[in-house]
């Protein structure tokens, strides 16, 4: 998608033709800044420190960290390190898992001299593949919003309710749950857009409203806490949110308070979608609520950045002093919740009938008997 | 309640007999500053800038209001003036509208020269009856509070999830919703409070969690987002939250995402109550859909107000620029998710007949027949 004007992708290789640029997306929305990767440390870090984040752009981003700790080593053990190192990051992104995986078997039976080149190749398939799929989830979502918007007087917005960041920032480009907004706004069907804040990290302040102010798409910053007055008053037609982890059966994990979301659409009535890449499915997992929760540290809570009136961005403590604070950084939405999931293969139930119709070759594998 | 270990009422009258001193709730939890009201247009302001908030001390701040109204002129027009310009002030609070009644009934019928004294008497009553009411409030609450206790290990303690601050800095004295708590750790029973920040004014994680750490109760600081997980968790025992306005049929309005907490309460089957004094019952009113939902500016969700390294507070800009931002304040609990009322009178189902058994001689109004 375009920032100031320019069409550009999440992560990409630098001229050098080896080290990675990634936009630092902990300094949006009060400073664009492009970082630049040169070992797998550094990619550890981005991981951790959250200047990548959402599902696909962190696989993608690990996959790229695996070719710069190959370019250093070669060796299998060097594989296995960077391997370790980058799952461990984030504990609840199945896609990260998938990537990493993808990488290994892309290289592990090559002589050690084939090795960085392979891993290049197979990252930038990677990120290819990401941009189609997010291009495609966009394509079956554009139906809905359609089916919706010929149901409404003409002219009148098709209002969106999302959370969190599931943006072309969360991917390598289009977004997962945004896709279908933009391909909305670009087909001239009026839109408007929800964006909860999404305390505490705010990257629907600081991520989603960014994206979308910057391609043009109509939409208004909500807290976290309005959602359900919004869906009570009709204001809402559909939520469309992302999903960190999505298990066989389709529950649902994603960013705390997806779920109270959830409920408040299920309670009035308001279709609830949950936008997905397959890399999201962990079909090994038939309970959500297995699905390991991230404690994040209290700072989160405790502070927040900001701009200044002068322009420096500076980050000031927001609770009473000495307040303990916990953190938990998702929460499981059950199936039940769940109108549907969009992938990029079409729209399905949430459940595990609903995937396997649409994913039909991973009823044949071991994890589902 | 105790703020640096000295006990304090949130308003009373200044040493020259006439002038009343509010703490600037604005200011917690990062400066504790005293402010005096010499007019009725202090008062007005003081109620909508929110430096004095919380259904309770809004009314006392009215009654006062009233007073200082009238010491300077005590014409039938000047109570009039007061009285509407108090009133609009906050269009959702209910006993704001009780409180100014009750003013006027006190002084209506009097000769201009007694109306003075008879004012003040009268609002001190309205304080002394609100710390009665939130001490009977926190005595009934008390019990479901050690019912709970009863059924867990010994020692270990009950949570508590709360909403806002129904505290005592929303109250003269006590509170609502923190009554039982204060009066249950007073008692040594073991409790612990889930304090959700609620946002955009972050009343949670500024005065709650500050009355809670001045009173030495334990608590954890959470974001809005966090209840529904903990809830799923099964690390809620039971929530408890204040209300703004509660109609005759048990519905609850009260700050912006309570909605959504008692949803997860009840999806969990975590008891969900709503701690009330009679103030805030609208008798009048049997659809919570039809109470007025104050939109406040987009500042409150576009801004924030913190502490800088050196203790300076700042107020910072937090979302993209240039997003556009909606800010309702309150949101509806339907009855059907509240487990029961805890007022000054007792424990009642949230219902109309649950509410008339506390209060028969309401069943006898016009306005319920």
């Amino acid at each position: 998608m375009k920032i100031n004007g320019k069409p550009m992708r999440t992560i990409w290789l630098a001229e050098n033709g080896w080290a990675v640029e990634i936009i630092d997306q902990t300094s949006l929305p009060h400073v664009f800044e492009t970082v630049t990767l040169k070992t797998v440390d550094d990619a550890a870090y981005a991981i951790k420190a959250m200047l990548v984040r959402g599902a696909p752009l962190i696989g993608a981003t690990a996959a790229y960290g695996v070719c710069l700790a190959l370019r250093e080593d070669t060796s299998d053990e060097a594989l296995e390190h960077a391997n370790s190192l980058l799952a461990e990051q984030r504990p609840t992104a199945v896609n990260l898992r998938w990537a990493l995986n993808e990488m290994v078997v892309a290289v592990r039976n090559l002589p050690r001299e084939a090795r960085v080149a392979a891993a290049y190749q197979r990252a930038q398939e990677i990120c290819d593949a990401d941009v189609e799929t997010c291009r495609m989830i966009g394509v079956h979502g554009l139906e809905i919003i359609k089916q919706i918007a010929a149901k409404k007087p003409a002219g009148t917005p098709v209002n969106v309710l999302t959370h969190c960041n599931a943006g072309w920032l969360a991917t390598v480009d289009w977004g997962t749950a945004t896709s279908p907004i933009y391909q909305a706004h670009d087909a001239g069907i009026p839109i408007h857009v929800f964006v909860d804040e999404t305390r505490p990290r705010n990257q629907g302040a600081a991520l989603t409203a960014y994206e979308l102010g910057s391609h043009g798409v109509p939409h208004t910053l909500v807290v976290d806490n309005a959602g359900g007055h919004l869906m009570q008053k009709g204001d809402v037609d559909l939520c469309i949110v992302g999903t960190d982890r999505t298990t066989a059966t389709g529950d649902v994990a994603n960013k705390i308070g997806t779920y109270l979301k959830a409920l408040a659409a299920k309670d009035n009535n308001v279709p609830f979608y949950v936008a997905l890449p397959h890399t999201t499915i962990d079909w090994s997992m038939t309970d959500g609520f297995a699905i390991p929760i991230e404690d994040r540290g209290p700072d989160e809570v405790l502070t927040m950045p900001g701009r200044l009136p002068n322009g420096t961005v500076v980050t000031v403590e927001i609770a009473a002093p000495g307040s303990p604070a916990a953190n938990p950084a998702f929460d499981i939405t059950p199936a039940r919740l769940v109108t549907g999931f969009i992938t990029e293969r079409g729209v399905c139930p949430a459940s595990a009938d609903g995937l396997l119709s649409l994913y039909p070759e991973q009823g044949k594998t071991p994890a589902m008997t």
